[in-house]
């Protein structure tokens, strides 16, 4: 396949593209190359390079909404009172303008850099002090990925804190896709599975746990403290699965004994987004704190003793603990997080009660006047007994409602935020009632106060609202301020003409279970979509049902674990997992129960060919899978990549290969082409679907033929009591297509790139490393190079060498480059004291230059502590970063000057970010774990004053 | 009526309103009140208090896009082929997300702070540059209001700078809109008017100018040379109006001789909007530059000396000229001249070429494969010769297009940019006509080149356009960060439930001529709207046709004086203005050839009635009107105002009430009923629409029973050869509704807020205003107030007397408040040497408070110099703003420490703005008048740094 060339200025090639023609030429100069053609035959293997892809013309942004727009009005937009676990909501305007439609928040990443991340920690521990406050349990974290894996997520906590139990019982009032889910993913760590009626007494023993419906599937809320004080007193613990609004009026899970609740918080203000993006949550007891899964923000000081944000406890993480890692969640939905604390804190206690109150009271009338209401006790959901309850959800429909067939003669009518006695009384008459007043039973009312702190009532206007926003988002810095040069997370361009289209009502009305006519749109984009992404990776299908990197990972791992039982092959349980795979790879094998092996890295960083036949000499018959990265997260193209994937299969073994890195193959080679089984995907690096501060993430699972069968299938198709049958998927995700929302993004980029496109944008992401790595070749060598001496779409930069001569670390260099407006490359991975670079074919000459410029400048500051000139302790370097307080307040007394701290090169006189606080100190945080707001009084800067 | 209670939290009252309950109690307690009522009955005179209005429920914000959606639905959106000054193009999603629909920019205000306005400056000096460059005159301003007026403006230049002749000659190609405004403008200066087909030569003498239609309107093109070349040895000017697309390919008016060029720069990204919001543009000639009218940006330097731009040559304006002013533009369009300027940008030369050449190559496809067709020269329009007119745009809107009927037998067809082979094919196929390739006449083909500066080649991918408007947008304070307490300006919350439903396509994308059937939600949208406004203001009708305020005035003097006129008082031709009145309105009422005649102001700052009954006497038989505002631009409820407005009406003058303070009376008081015989709003204030940092602004015109005849008449409807009717009215825009794209922000205003709610609203910015005349009486004391020592909904702080102990001035005041974080309020209006605060309703405690504590500061500066601590000279006061660097840098070299000027309170250190420029040298700029973009050398600060 040729390159094409970049004619049309305005297409959108040239506008995704940093570098124009002339930018290029002088890059590809640099490197000795005449073409990117010719730089390509040299970095890549040819035998895994593609002679051609089916060619697509790349569409306009104008064209490609117009089909998104298409697919749009093909959806049906109904009152949408279906429930089970998605509800109606009402997103604030301003909160949907200023958050889920700014770049400021989206194009932000993950907050590892806590001191460039203040103003989204600050979001999302309004989001844990949230879920804590209303949970009644003092921790939570900031997030999960939806309900149903949050579940998952807790019955592995519970299993692993309490080692004795063998089973776990879960309610059958839970939602079917929640239990679906759980259920499996328990099954898959050898958990034995019990269903069981939880509002009636405890049946049985031997478990680790129960998982509570709080309320029921079917709207019923019973109390649960008998259940929670008969697994506690068998030495289990208790789950709770509820209803952030519902528990606005009944008691805290916390307040009635529970040790663990999860649930959804997408109806504070998320779209229901045909299923996802939305934020999940976990909030546990005070003795369980420390194995909580997931992100956790805490409270800690800087440099200056000032409190300051940043992630908490991250030693629990899988890219810390790798193999004896218990949860691979990474990226989880912290846009969609931090809109759900917005919505707490704009309606604040009294809002949210009003709300609560009034679908409360619409549901009472309602179920007053219908005949033959199953529950009496309910918050928002009224089960009613019908002849034929298909016969009713069709004719509701041609009134305009989408409401729930629960069973054959049973139908679901779930009240939401829009709800209003309008609605009531043409629902009731649909039903052919009389209209009655309704009396309230909550079961176990609130009796304690939620949302006390201050935050929840300091903020009531759209000014103070809008502010507040703009404020914390200006704390932070994201893609529309800077290059975020971060190895393996390809922060790349989030096209505004995908972005558009997420918030267009006939998408993100969409409920996930609203029948297929309803969302043909949304079903035809999917398919579309799925296609395009087979075709790319050379899979035969693919599904994008996993709502994470992480989740696409265990989706590919389950279906090769059930591949090979299915085959009779079930002792096949060890997975190979090379020493620089990342640290979510060998958790998520854990998750999928198989057992890691580490595969040793030559000295060239490719996986050792010699340690990969010892391996597989010694484990043969047991290896499940391979899982490799490629190009590897070294950063290079290995030659050797198909040898591995033969002597792999050699043995029976499947080959994973993880496509984090696709943003250096899109277009030019394809991983199930060149050896690979099964491969995810995260659109939301190569396809543009923005990182959210830290998700939503989109991580589809690819696969060959053979292992088809195995895709996720459809968690509401499942009946969980028994285990799915063999030779069959299992759902991964709450919703068939997890979190469908976002998709639009990734669709319009395919669109507007078309496939020639593409490969033009691997390429200039090659372009880009190889130019860093070899502007920065005498400053900061790269660690890691491939065939002629190219690396890959990123490049190691190694500091060890420095570290050794100066003491000045990895992190003292990240931390100084945000003094130059720049997020720091990822740090310490996948090789501890360096720096991983990956600059995107997105960024222009100029910024790569401003980035060469800054680390060349730091590298003379390095040198002036090698040459014996400065101390390290008293450098510029191991103080930074500075805020502008701390450079203009009157006191000064560091060696070096207020300029060579803050103005280290003339270029920041025209843009000049400067962080909210100093260095953080990591470790006091952990010592001092604060994880909900601290009271307004710690940021009081006057006393500090006098 | 009673004042109603904010009980729900959620409602658009309660996040409109900026105190709540609790907070709204601390005030009225400060001032002694014990509810809302209280301080009304005690501020407001009994005589003009308002007893009740029809009452009109709130809508929440759900409700009111819902029937937004609804009106929004009942339009058709057509592909857009007709022309006639309003084409279809493709604003770009970066463009309209990070500036059209981001509160960073269309909140921002006037940029008559420099020193907080800098990114938007950059931007409007773009636009000045585009609009230079194309045009090919040395002198372009930022902006003006549509295509029409901007041609009425060209005509007043002309008219002026060449006083003898007393005629002008309007070319009959020009659109008829255009026509018929700038004919009746010219009228109503007492210029003759002659309308001519200038494609021809010039006949007749005695002219001040002429106006060559380049394109002409239906779509030829002919060269202008033979008439500039008549008109300049006659001793006239010559003025082009013309299209910046064409001149792409089209040579440059400047190039061919003309003194101006005029036109609309809508199709440089700027949606149709039903006719607007859209920037109008004049270039000029070097001789001509200081007499342009409108805002125009030059580049000066700060008090270090780096370049820094600003409004240049406000002595220019009618804000300074009160009487002698030429032309009363101030609001004119500024987020749209932005929104152009960036397409500019963005596009660049090349693309731009393209697009342009795109445009022609489908037009002569079509041409060439219709019959009959009527012109060989044109750029984008083909006037198609037929035998029924009508018949072929029924046919062809069946088809989806929207195509002009210019005549009986001449329809238009007029490509934009989204047009596409596709659309000739169907055309074609519509018409009868047989595919062909066109061939290309462009009869004076341009040679000279367009966008040669560096900024329309620096930026052309996405991500280096997001992160500049990202870079511009913070350099700047806009009301997404603070304050704004700007007198008269009313700077208050802009909805965003009804800013989100501008840029729905529905909307957005109708042309301005569109048949009413196509319209129909527009329609009933504005009617709407406007009786709302009827019923507000207590008038008998409201036309929103104004564009601005300005404008609105404009419109109800020329109601008033063709009132007159029509019965037979045609001598009234005085025109009373206040002392304190705006210098808007005797600008205005000069164009409206009134004569101004000052009234006095008494001590305490109302009309002296003993000097308007000396006026009456002396002038009685030639009074036209009185021009007064309520409450008075003092900030005060005057109890004599139905007084003043007898006493006019009994010598047979009609009475003005300019709305600009509507938002002291809205729901409490009618102007159409205590007085008024017209008056004006500013939607953008009161009605909140968005400031756009200049514009759009709208300016509905309201007027009594007997003036209904002479509102805005339709501007397509009239014979601009001879004058207007007798009885009736005169068009004032370039659309029957001006700028209705901005509509929808007043209709959900009114409509989320119900009656009583906009009384409420008025209650509180009552409240406030007083609350911090009260908190400030101490170290600023209110210059005016009215009964019981209140001020209305504003009020002037008299600086005089510190200036004169300390030499601290006003405008020292105004700058220093930058490093509190806040825009200065209103200088020197109405009275010199003074700050006129509006807080607004939108404001809460803990922000006026914040404001109250810098004033409080700032004052005991002041009281360090009076009692000689410190030198004028050396103050803080003297040298501010400070920058980020200024207080950083290593030199200081100041008596005061850094902390005095970057920190002098300790809440900055939670959130701290810095300018980017220090105080600008203004003498500096006006004497080295410099309006297009400077060389990048000129910003370089390694230059400095040596």
């Amino acid at each position: 396949m040729t390159l094409p060339p970049i004619t049309d200025p305005a297409s959108y090639l040239a506008r995704h593209t940093g570098p124009d023609e002339a930018e290029e030429r002088v890059m590809l100069e640099s490197l000795g190359y005449g073409s990117l053609d010719e730089l390509l035959d040299a970095a890549l293997p040819a035998d895994i390079r593609l002679d051609e892809l089916p060619a697509r013309e790349a569409l306009s942004e104008t064209q490609a909404q117009a089909r998104l727009r298409d697919y749009a009005e093909r959806n049906t937009v109904l009152r949408a009172f279906y429930g089970q676990g998605f509800s109606d909501t009402i997103t604030p305007p301003v909160i949907r303008r200023n958050v889920v439609e700014n770049p400021g928040w989206y194009t932000a990443y993950t907050p590892y850099q806590p001191e460039i991340s203040q103003g989204r920690l600050e979001a999302l521990l309004n989001f844990q002090t949230m879920v804590s406050e209303l949970t009644g349990l003092p921790v939570a974290n900031a997030s999960l990925l939806d309900e149903a894996s949050a579940t998952a997520e807790a019955i592995g906590l519970m299993s692993r804190a309490r080692k004795k139990g063998r089973g776990v019982v879960l309610d059958e009032r839970l939602h079917p896709q929640v239990l679906a889910v759980a259920a499996e993913r328990a099954r898959a760590i050898d958990l034995e599975v019990t269903v069981a009626d939880l509002s009636q007494e405890l049946v049985g023993e031997d478990y680790c746990g129960v998982v509570i419906a709080y309320p029921g599937t079917e709207g019923d809320i019973s109390d649960p403290r008998p259940v929670i004080a008969a697994i506690q007193e068998r030495g289990g613990l208790a789950t709770v699965v509820t209803d952030l609004m519902a528990l606005m009026l009944i008691e805290s899970p916390g307040e009635l004994g529970a040790d663990i609740a999860v649930g959804s918080s997408q109806r504070f203000g998320v779209p229901l987004f045909y299923g996802g993006p939305h934020a999940a949550f976990m909030a546990v007891s005070d003795a369980l704190k420390r194995q909580i899964p997931g992100r956790l923000v805490g409270v800690s000081v800087d440099a200056e003793g000032a409190p300051a944000y940043r992630l908490a406890l991250q030693t629990r993480e899988q890219h810390i603990r790798r193999e004896r890692a218990t949860s691979n969640i990474c990226t989880a939905q912290a846009l969609l997080a931090v809109t759900a604390s917005m919505y707490a804190v704009y309606h604040g206690p009294e809002g949210l009660r009003r709300i609560a109150q009034r679908i409360h009271d619409l549901a009472c009338d309602f179920a007053a006047s219908v005949p033959q209401v199953r529950h009496r006790a309910f918050f928002d959901t009224v089960a009613v007994e019908v002849a034929d309850a298909h016969a009713v959800v069709e004719k509701l429909a041609e009134h305009g409602y989408l409401v729930r067939p629960i069973s054959d003669t049973l139908v679901g009518v779930s009240f939401g935020e829009s709800a209003t006695e309008g609605d009531v009384e043409k629902l009731v008459a649909a039903f052919g009632g009389t209209p009655a007043a309704g009396a309230s039973d909550l079961a176990v009312p609130r009796q304690t106060p939620a949302l006390t702190h201050e935050i929840f009532t300091s903020i009531h206007s759209e000014t103070q609202m809008l502010r507040y926003l703009r404020q914390l988002a200006d704390k932070d810095l994201a893609l529309d301020r800077t290059m975020i040069p971060l190895g393996s997370c390809t922060m790349k361009l989030n096209p505004t003409a995908g972005m558009e289209t997420i918030t267009w009502p006939e998408f993100a009305g969409i409920h996930p279970f609203a029948p297929a006519e309803q969302a043909r749109g949304w079903l035809d984009l999917i398919a579309e979509l799925e296609g395009w992404l087979a075709e790319l990776t050379g899979y035969a299908q693919v599904s994008v049902q996993p709502n994470a990197g992480s989740q696409g990972e265990l989706a590919g791992l389950l279906a090769i674990r059930r591949y090979h039982v299915a085959k009779g092959d079930g002792e096949r349980d060890i997975c190979l997992v090379p020493a620089s795979a990342h640290g979510t790879n060998a958790a998520s094998a854990t998750l999928a129960h198989l057992r890691v092996v580490v595969v040793a890295t030559a000295d060239d960083g490719s996986i050792d060919l010699a340690d990969l036949d010892a391996q597989l000499a010694e484990h043969g018959p047991r290896v499940a899978a391979i899982m490799i990265t490629y190009p590897s997260t070294h950063g290079v193209f290995e030659d050797t990549v198909r040898q591995v994937c033969d002597k792999v299969h050699a043995v029976g073994g499947q080959v994973y290969i993880d496509g984090a890195n696709m943003n250096a193959l899109t277009g030019l080679a394809q991983p199930g082409q060149f050896g690979g089984d099964v491969s995810h995907l995260n659109l939301h690096k190569t396809f543009t679907i923005p990182h959210g501060g830290g998700g939503p993430g989109v991580g589809p699972v690819c696969v060959a033929e053979h292992l088809v069968p195995f895709l996720p299938s459809d968690p509401t198709l499942l009946d969980a009591a028994s285990p799915a049958a063999v030779g069959t998927g299992v759902p991964i995700s709450a919703t068939r297509h997890g979190s469908a929302g976002v998709l639009p993004i990734s669709w319009a980029y395919i669109a507007m790139m078309g496939t020639a496109g593409l490969a033009r944008a691997s390429a200039g992401a090659i372009l880009s490393a190889n130019y860093v790595a070899r502007a920065l070749e005498d400053s900061f060598p790269t660690l890691y190079t491939g065939r002629n001496g190219l690396v890959a779409h990123e490049c190691i930069l190694d500091i060890r060498p420095l570290t050794a001569q100066s003491g000045v670390t990895a992190a003292d260099v990240a931390k100084r480059l945000i003094d130059f407006g720049f997020h720091a490359p990822t740090l310490a991975f996948p090789v501890a004291g360096t720096l991983m670079v990956e600059p995107t074919e997105s960024e222009d000459l100029a910024e790569l230059d401003r980035f060469i410029e800054a680390m060349r400048t730091i590298r003379a500051e390095i040198d002036e502590i090698i040459d014996g000139r400065v101390a390290y302790e008293e450098s510029v370097l191991h103080h930074a970063p500075y805020t502008a307080w701390s450079v203009s307040r009157d006191e000064w007394d560091h060696p070096f000057t207020r300029e060579q701290a803050a103005w280290p090169v003339p270029a920041l006189r025209r843009t000049k970010y400067f962080p909210p606080v100093r260095r953080l100190n990591e470790a006091y945080g952990d010592r001092n774990l604060v994880c909900s707001c601290p009271p307004p009084a710690a940021f009081d800067v006057t006393s500090e004053e006098n």
